[in-house]
């Protein structure tokens, strides 16, 4: 396997028995790492989103739950301490189905650890078992670290020297325990010599594109430009654009995209001028059981992050859902860590199964 | 000619021997009116964008050359200040086209007393002569509030009573001296009982509707919603959406028409759902001499409209242009205060022998 690219920066990384995280409410002005060794200011700081993005919560929840048994005391207390970790993470960002993903499946482990002793009425050795789940959330951070690689190692035979790409969002290294998913083979390219330049959409409300995409590209030294949400269409009319490369929060087993809002009607832009459309995801980003996009619930979002902190204005209204729907049409690949597709049209047979497969593994 | 509605707010007014501005950068928070008595604070305020938008920066700088004579004692002094005033004004925005006119309009005007006294060897009645300019002041601004008025009548018979209206950016009241150019009929609407649902894109970068639009929508009354610019294809695509309507900052000979950045997706989404787009804009916005689109040069602004204040960032680039271009075939309809017109397809005859008229008209 190739080894990731050193970008200048680490979202989050664990040494000398502490996890430490890039603090993301300080981009792009501050890069500083926080160190924890408990779980409450943990839980804090994923509140206040210093580390987001769903792999990145998933490798959080895992690393989290090591924090909670590090001072417990015999068998009884690790397992209380386990539990009582997990209930703490989970619920921190309810909505954040990653971040319980990796709770749970350091959960699962440990649980399965106590239960092998007790049925081998073996001593229960605290210590041993504290380190292997933390080789367990080591390998569920390295699985998120591999599966960025291989979505980047699938595009980026598409991509030519000189390259133009416009991303919305930031579907990057901040938002993983890798590489990024969408910015992945921009990041590994650059690191092998190839020429990019990337547009950032600005991405309203909360500005991810300008905040941090340009912050993560700048740092590893890949030329970038911010650019309003409304500015793409101008920029795709004057020829400036080679490719649109995002991310997704979920894809219907049709080739939908759900993803940030605004993706939608960059893509129909996109269509206009000729601009090949990619949506780069983790397999577990496909739901196979959700037939299209009309399917995927919508997410409303508050009036504060449009108005800021004063929040509310009289006698007006705000309209703000997080997602939109990119219909499969406007997609040219959807590539994952297992290849690259397409979902309509001629030569769509080997997505089918693609998900059809996928569907039985999780059936 | 129907007289303009009360829409609870003034954007400029002249009374009591003074010129007062309804102050834009408190809005939407504070309704507070700056008074006028001399030119330079009025510059300083329109260089801070206390009043902005171009008719209503025409009737700033028209009101502007009458406080410049105010204070003029004999023929010398009266001619020194027409002239020192409109020199200072011109200069505030030198890219503010209607300022210029505004101003220069006015001076013409005065320049045609001092040259009428002279020739009739009258002496040369100071008072009197400031009143005759604050009567032309005052008549160049009726002549925009009349033509907002026309505007409204004009487009008022194409929309229904509960018509859901996206709009795009500011132009309303607040950027004119009357009822506004895309906003006109919505707030003349409203005045007479007709339902709307106004649904204002924030336009970044600068806000001008989340800031004001929306202010101006709800202090009349009307319905309004704010979205994120990115949001709109969204809204269009729910079937949210009945019209689309905006406003215009120049207009080419082919129909053509430059707007605030973003009015180009807005239309082109527009057209993948079946929405009309009407664009409103006085006939002094139409250049009849400009053959199409690709002929009018886009303003770059600066990086700060992105990032704020602190501004630059080490790496990152900003593409900021201020317009975009909207081909004359994703318009349905450009409604001017001479009447409602087709600039493409069948039907386009009237619309080119309109143009043809203006640019006979301004040879």
């Amino acid at each position: 396997m190739t080894t990731a690219p050193d970008l200048g920066f680490t979202t989050l990384r664990w040494a000398d028995g502490k996890l430490l995280l890039l603090d993301q409410t300080k981009l792009p002005q501050i890069q500083e790492e926080m160190e924890f060794e408990t779980i409450p200011p943990l839980v804090d700081a994923i509140q206040r989103l210093c580390v987001r993005g769903a792999p990145a919560l998933g490798c959080a929840g895992a690393y989290g739950m090591v924090l909670g048994v590090l001072d417990a005391e015999g068998r009884e207390q690790w397992s209380a301490a386990l539990k009582e970790s997990a209930s703490l993470l989970s619920a921190a960002r309810p909505t954040a189905v990653n971040l319980v993903v990796g709770v749970q499946h350091i959960l699962n482990f440990g649980e399965g650890l106590l239960a092998a002793a007790a049925a081998a009425s073996d001593k229960f050795d605290v210590d041993l078992a504290t380190a292997k789940l933390l080789d367990q959330a080591i390998a569920f951070h390295e699985a998120d670290t591999a599966s960025c690689l291989a979505i980047a190692e699938n595009c980026l035979p598409l991509l030519h020297d000189g390259a133009r790409v416009l991303t919305h969002c930031n579907a990057g290294a901040l938002a993983t325990g890798g590489l990024g998913t969408a910015l992945a083979p921009l990041h590994l390219g650059a690191s092998r010599g190839v020429n990019f330049q990337v547009y950032a959409d600005e991405t309203r409300p909360l500005r991810q594109g300008a905040r941090l995409t340009a912050w993560e590209m700048a740092r590893n030294g890949v030329p970038v430009t911010v650019l309003p949400d409304s500015a793409a269409a101008s920029l795709l009319a004057s020829g400036g654009v080679d490719f649109v490369i995002v991310g997704s929060d979920r894809i219907a087993a049709n080739g939908d995209v759900c993803n940030k809002i605004g993706t939608f009607p960059l893509a129909v832009m996109a269509a206009r001028f000729n601009v090949p459309v990619l949506v780069l995801a983790p397999a577990t980003t496909i739901d196979p059981f959700c037939p299209s996009g009309a399917e995927i619930p919508i997410e409303q979002r508050a009036a504060e992050e449009i108005f800021g902190e004063d929040g509310a204005r009289e006698g007006v209204e705000v309209y703000n859902p997080a997602f939109d729907v990119t219909p499969s049409s406007l997609v040219q690949h959807i590539i994952t860590d297992h290849g690259v597709f397409q979902a309509h049209g001629k030569g769509c047979e080997a997505w089918q199964s693609y998900v059809a497969g996928l569907g039985n593994d999780r059936a």
